[in-house]
């Protein structure tokens, strides 16, 4: 059952105490689909500019990511530059230039409306119930927000919520949201107006899986180098995602089979900049760091 | 095989958000040994002074702590005031009198000096260094320091290392100790100035243990309400070393099992002040949470 992401692409420039990458491709739709294109066919719903790099097209396509909903649209792509100190948990934005994203209304293809399931990445929330009307029933719907639109656009935000089944927010937006400090007691909030289910990422420190019924606490895979940690989250859903596509059943087990995959995901990507580490890697390096992260964690 | 700490037994006044205890139970070696206690007999090596309340002494013989080697000398107690705001990871220090610590010179009474697991609390490493020559080839020895061993008397906590078996640092004093801000590489260079293994605590983030031949990475126990942190970190290694004394044998199974009591124990110290908590449970709850912490964790 194939993937729908609508989200961003753009071409970041970013900086961090282990190097620098100008103008390479970035947007949260580029890393989610890259790594759940591991495990099965991912559609991108986006728009890009007329500068945008046809190689990176050709890229898309050779890892079985779907173009179809790519539009490119007059005028220049997203852009997005910024820097990390050594505290590489913050983002230091320098600039952000919407350009044709400043317009993105996003469109479904029509065969692409049976998508069975779906990720809404960080796009304003009216937009992201949008796209979720022009989908026919999906199986599995999950959505990332950020602090903007949760302070900016709450009750469209929590209109959203309702369809969704799994939410994604890292610590501080899960604590914006909820107006709760204590993680647990945000996660509890938050299943308790919308989403069967919230995932809080909290970067280097694992994730926390709340829905109605259980809760599941996973550490980070632990690394020796991070050069780049644009885009880890994004790549987290893309794991997550791209294993869930390809499960029968999606219950508690493979929910949680699927976070480790996500964290997998993520940790690869962070050992490079752009998406670079995931077109370097296999599915059974994959497999191995998710046996290896079993073998860190049992007792 | 019953343990044998040196520490402190102080008497602290804490205020947290969540409330307020003046003149309550305190000390490395309180917290270590109430934990412990759950699991065997352990003895305590400190001092305090004339006017240490008689019912804690009552207190630690009720829980089968041993005060054989708790010295009475002239003066006051060891005391210590501080706060914590809603980030319940920092300490602010009000006071610390040392009063009658100033001057301890450990003793360990003759009948404990084949004790078999010894814990060296956070003191002067001269003195811990001492307190081992004492005892007459234990099992395993563990140790915990903080910042300002490490930057006063590097050299005397370097030499006391090549003794320890599991030395605990918190995430700060580890990238302290090894010029190194990765953990990864900081408990890489740890374990190879001596000790055979290093625990690194993050807190409410979890613990990373290393040893020269593998590691683990463990989750903390998630809690709603966290009412007072203080002595947590003793609190985790009582846990661990009461564990790790009725195991028969100290391998890489045992330490990971003990690392998750350690938590546990942690986790309850942490939700009342001083080690009151502590003395409302049972092993039993201890083991119930143990084993829901394994479901909460697994894959």
């Amino acid at each position: 059952m194939s993937i729908l992401v609508v989200g961003s692409v753009a071409i970041d420039s970013v900086k961090t105490p282990f190097g620098e990458r100008k103008e390479a491709l970035g947007g949260s739709a580029t890393y989610f689909s890259m790594a759940a294109s591991f495990f099965n066919k991912v559609n991108i719903v986006a728009t890009v500019g007329e500068d945008f790099p046809k190689k990176y097209i050709s890229l898309f396509k050779s890892r079985s990511v779907g173009v179809e909903g790519l539009h490119v649209a007059r005028g220049k792509t997203f852009r997005w530059k910024g820097w990390y100190d050594y505290d590489l948990n913050t983002a230091h934005t320098v600039y952000t230039h919407l350009n044709v994203f400043k317009d993105f209304k996003p469109e479904v293809p029509r065969d692409l409306r049976k998508s069975k399931n779906v990720f809404l990445a960080n796009i304003d929330p009216e937009l992201q119930y949008n796209v979720l009307k022009q989908v026919d029933r999906p199986r599995l719907v999950a959505c990332d927000s950020m602090n903007y639109w949760l302070e900016h656009k709450k009750k469209a935000f929590e209109k959203l919520l309702d369809k969704v089944d799994i939410l994604l927010l890292n610590d501080s937006e899960a604590r914006q949201f909820s107006g709760e400090s204590n993680l647990v007691n945000a996660a509890k909030f938050i299943v308790s107006v919308g989403p069967r289910a919230v995932i809080i990422k909290k970067g280097e420190h694992g994730v926390i899986y709340f829905s109605k019924k259980s809760h599941f606490i996973a550490p980070a895979y632990l690394l020796e180098t991070i050069y780049d940690p644009t885009g880890a989250g994004d790549t987290f859903a893309g794991g997550l995602m791209g294993y869930l596509s390809k499960c029968p059943k999606i219950d508690e087990a493979s929910i949680r089979k699927g976070i480790i995959y996500g964290s997998i995901l993520a940790s690869f990507a962070v050992e490079d900049f752009s998406v670079n580490k995931l077109l370097e890697i296999s599915l059974d390096d994959i497999n191995a760091r998710y046996r290896h992260f079993r073998e860190i964690t049992r007792f």
